[in-house]
């Protein structure tokens, strides 16, 4: 998807994005809730973020597979933090909405869930998002996708996820 | 909403709603990802669910909010339940999509999540949901709406969240 | 729905709702989109719209029903121009997003496009959408419903379909 | 996005794709409405569809730009043909629901919708939509995505778009 590039060409270069990795780590240590499910920030990059959730009996549904919701929550954080990196440093994020796309079962040892800003607006933010399952063998499969619209707020700091 | 009753004339009267709501109570006490958060199954009618989500502090995000991919994952239960509800007892349902929409913040002492079917076809089944706070003083106030698509399906049981 | 009401109750009272309906009649009839389809703005209350859409051979699919993209077109004039008509008289609304769900073919003589506000705030809109189909013998018929996220923008003026 | 092309490793070869293509075309060819606003199916290959839309004064909105919904109901189809084209012959493709995001506004001389096969099931098909303007200097800009949920239908043929 060479098109998809050409999208991301309106993302604007982070000025200082140390300190925007730093307070995008902070916001995320803030949040209670993916400690709760288990869920690591392992990577923040401008416009990207990759969150590492493991597979936990306790995030399952009924059928022992990771439940679609909890997958959803960890991945509208993984877009949250991607369009919160590209943010001024006085300014917050806010989840507009989010859409999420079943693609096949939450069957993995391990998901891994990548948030990408796709337009990063003045007020607001496009993301997209992949939640892919690593199976016990290594191999990884795309179980879900996300589209998710955040806005900039100034008057909060931090996600509101 | 007039039409809404109208749009939900299309459910089918559940034959032997007893079994069905049983069917659903077994399915969601097996969903240990709505144990994890604490969400509780509070009614269930043909084509209704209804879940309490208590505010617990590690539901939340950093604001002290309840995260709003939790709030997502319990209403993409109830409307999965509200759909399962009127499915055929040999049948089991699937999450194809879902979209939520913010409304507000996750402020409250408690949260209920309503699911709705809109129109229940034979294999695709749409069904609408709406997340409320409850706040201190008892007022309730809606914070999310949700849109899902679910699907019938005939080879496995129980919902797949 | 008791609670779409409930819901509602954060809609403002339009403090000279016949300038705000004069200013949405003005900004539907520019657009040449919906001239070219056949749509006509029947109604426009506060937070609520009515769009007719007569049924001719030049908008349907190949099976000869309506095609899912034009009712989506006019029920997105809808449910812009339903939050439209709740913003200041200096602002103008974008579309920021907007998913339809298809419940039933495209079938009828006439189909209505109703957009409501579920949610005004000061920047996001929410607003909600119903396409009802009317047949031959006059029943009507729910075949789709929208969610639309509107932005109410300050530097332009009227809707940006 | 590498991961996309390991997403879309899903799809399966299209056993014959010139009796595929010919059946795509022959559908778009009946769609009156994608006539109606100047559509034309530009390529298609196995699980892609591009459609080509000049822009005319009457597919505006107010401002003189394409009217969103049009650009929607264009994208819907590339998706929907996109998804048709891996499907089984006897088989017919209907859109169950899809979700459109603006990032830009529709200014161009000409309009590309898209549409690509992200996850072909047996039932469900997932697509993904791109809207690009292009500019009069040539340049182009990504201006809308789309992601569209599309069900493979035995007992009917052609789109139902």
């Amino acid at each position: 998807m060479q098109q998809a590039f050409a999208g991301q060409a309106d993302i604007p270069p982070a000025a200082d994005f140390a300190a925007a990795a730093a307070r995008v780590r902070t916001s995320f240590d803030r949040q209670a809730a993916m400690r709760l499910i288990g869920a690591r920030l392992e990577r923040i990059e401008p416009g990207r973020a990759e969150i590492a959730l493991p597979f936990r009996p306790d995030i399952a549904q009924q059928h022992g597979f990771a439940h679609a919701g909890i997958v959803g929550a960890a991945l509208d954080s993984a877009c949250g933090f991607a369009a919160y990196s590209l943010m001024p440093q006085d300014a917050g994020v806010l989840t507009v909405e989010y859409k999420l796309n079943l693609l096949a079962p939450g069957a993995g040892r391990e998901f891994r869930l990548i948030g990408r800003v796709r337009k990063a607006g003045r007020t607001i933010t496009v993301a997209e998002g992949e939640a892919w399952a690593i199976r016990d063998d290594g191999t990884r499969k795309l179980i879900a996708t996300m589209t998710g619209t955040l806005m900039t707020v100034r008057d909060r700091d931090g996600i509101q996820g």
